[in-house]
């Protein structure tokens, strides 16, 4: 059979033949994750389970990220209950403090996932590693704990909506804004249960960055993974994070896709999700004038250090508006430490922005950022769901590095272009 | 009558004329301060009182650093009340976002603070100010909105403890130590309703920083306030910070003294204050190998560049402990930007740090840094009290930068020779 990404991933990782899409099949998985807020609960189903032994302590990713540094006793209570699960079962790669971020920012840089893995993760945004080539995707505790012991899990093989990038970028047009032009399209039920996977002449020109940001939010249509072959970038990528021995993955020609969505990268503008879906998409110059109490500029989708060059790229030598409050969070201590060599930490700073530290943070309400009754957020994060930051009250736009630093400048939603 | 610094300085903002301790008096206030914390509470009793103007809008200072960037939907609504209070009344000083860092860190260096002037905050470590030759006190948020009217409050003179630091100081002792040293002599209530003054051979040693954290912790032995006469170096330090016109200010030769305590600088080892009160005090030494989970770097006591320096002397080239939490938090965006530009925050993150922003943060408990029953903090702060960093089941010591970035290393507490 001709395979689609989805397919030729699952295949490399059961003993079955897949015939067809929606066929059930057990794969073998080469990383489980779980984070500080769905780790204890796995644990919680592993300790029920009366399981003893971790299938493989390699390959099992602990990542505190979401309220940490410790927001609260109880945030720090469920720490507790991951490192002590961590330091049990001996597991090597769990991290919490100085050499922790936000875990679908890490795991990449760390080598950790690379083309062709399947990853489960008790985490939505799982799906980022298609960005590599992996059929990486979010499940609930429970089923992290069942592969957390049994090392495989089982699979509906989806069937495949292709998405065709045909064209090369626009000025300021980044993957942020071509995933949500798909969300828009589709709608945020549109590609449920189903794989997107991404092709056509722009992806040639799409850094594994922007990649990573797409793939990231194919769950924002309800995706199941959100797929990129893995080519010569890809292996560049992967061998520069550590790995070895990965190899191209593309999908067969004639594979059968469910339906094809095209888009012209060329004609496209930056876009930005209006409250309070991810698929109330519109070009940014339709939002133009929505004043703004805040700017967040990180999280897993948008928080790697090509994102941190784009906002200071808008932010330098500006200033952030006075009423806005410019939250810049590179997404791992690596990017961080990359990020003031580079010199943007001190532009963010003379620009008047809060860099803190690695974390999720204000993306999902957690901290570091959160919104009052009345007030809205610009973010580069994933979800724009009443109430996400913070206040039902509050509202959320998501776009680009570029549009979301400045609009921080102009104290309302903007084009970069118009600072 | 010859006069302690306190009835000197009561004296410089009284029509009355001061003849003896325990006088009540009203004066003039130079600065009035609340944060996000208490500021609500303050506006709200301002409005009960029917009150519509602020006595004058450029003594007024706003500073939302206690829970932010925002930690919850609470704090968030909290800053929101501030904020708005602040456009209605025109507040100039009014800090929130990017322009934002710990109170007591921030006003000192905007020049708001200075020899003579008496303040007053809502936040009991306004005494801080006491380290520039300020009579600065902490007063509840009625009393304070009291102020942000009148211009003025009462005070009732407060008797002067004499603190006599003699020879010159040992290495990697500084003010931290020296003001440990007292409130293990004296206890949390030794100094209950009177002022701490500060004089002797030593003082000319210590930089205007080192005073700001003996006077913040003037309130941990119950202190009114904790005063430095206002010296050449204080000068120096008002006019850095953009103040002119401020004199010398010294007590009067033969001054009356309800007690005078002895301290002998070069005798001391760095102190620890161990858990659960700040006069629980112990020479390092005797501290050695308590385990810990984390250490906190920053706050309104230690906080400052100097402090920041000393943490990245211990901490080049080595590496914060596995088990370690080590959490760096510069006190204002000026000492952040300070530490990055002598290359401490690279340090910092090269040691495994976490580097975060300006905020009170973990010291109240308030968020980025919180700890689980069981944990163990060695933090620079000032209060150790049960629960007051997290669970009532958590410990906290409180040291110097140096002690505190080395028991990261280690650890577990240790001198700083000892890595």
């Amino acid at each position: 059979m001709r395979q689609t990404l989805a397919q030729k991933i699952l295949q490399g990782r059961t003993d079955e033949t897949i015939t067809q899409d929606g066929q059930i099949v057990r794969c073998r998985v080469d990383l489980v994750l779980a984070n500080d807020i769905t780790a204890p609960l796995a644990i919680k189903s592993f300790r029920r389970m009366g399981a003893d032994k971790v299938f493989d302590k390699d390959k099992i990713a602990l990542v505190c990220d979401h309220f940490t540094p410790n927001k609260d006793i109880d945030s720090a209570e469920q720490v507790k209950v991951v490192r002590e699960f961590a330091r049990e079962k001996n597991i090597t790669h769990y991290y919490e403090g100085g050499d922790c971020g936000v875990e679908h920012a890490l795991l990449p840089e760390m080598g950790l996932v690379g083309p062709g893995d399947v990853v489960v993760g008790a985490d939505s945004h799982t799906c980022t590693y298609g960005g590599l080539g992996a059929f990486a995707t979010g499940m609930g505790s429970t089923d992290i704990a069942g592969a957390m012991v049994l090392g495989e899990t089982w699979f509906k093989v989806p069937p495949t909506i292709r998405v065709l990038l045909e064209g090369t970028l626009a000025p300021w047009v980044g993957g942020k804004d071509l995933i949500l032009e798909v969300i828009g399209r589709i709608g945020v039920s549109g590609a449920l249960y189903k794989a997107l996977e991404f092709g056509g002449a722009a992806l040639a020109g799409l850094s594994v960055e922007q990649r990573l940001t797409m793939a990231n939010m194919a769950i924002e249509a309800g995706g199941k993974a959100g797929l990129f072959p893995a080519d010569a970038k890809t292996l560049a990528y992967a061998k520069a994070a550590g790995r070895s021995g990965d190899k191209e993955i593309h999908a067969d020609e004639g594979a059968f896709y469910e339906q094809t969505l095209t888009i012209d990268c060329s004609a496209m503008t930056p876009r930005v999700a209006c409250p309070h879906l991810p698929d109330n998409v519109k070009p940014v110059a339709e939002c133009k004038g929505i004043r703004l109490d805040q700017s967040v500029i990180g999280s897993c989708t948008n928080g790697r250090i090509e994102d941190m060059r784009e906002a200071a790229q808008v932010l330098k030598g500006r200033k952030v508006a006075n009423h806005v409050r410019c939250i810049v969070l590179p997404a791992t201590p690596r990017i961080w430490k990359q990020a003031l060599k580079e010199g943007l930490l001190e532009i963010f700073m003379d620009s008047g922005c809060i860099v803190g530290p690695p974390t999720c943070g204000p993306c999902l309400g957690g901290h570091m950022g959160i919104l009052a009754a009345g007030e809205r957020s610009i973010a580069t994060t994933n979800r724009n769901f009443k109430g996400r930051m913070g206040s039902l009250e509050s509202e959320v736009y998501l776009s680009n590095p570029a549009v979301a630093a400045a609009s921080a400048i102009a104290g309302e939603i903007v084009h970069p272009e118009s600072v």
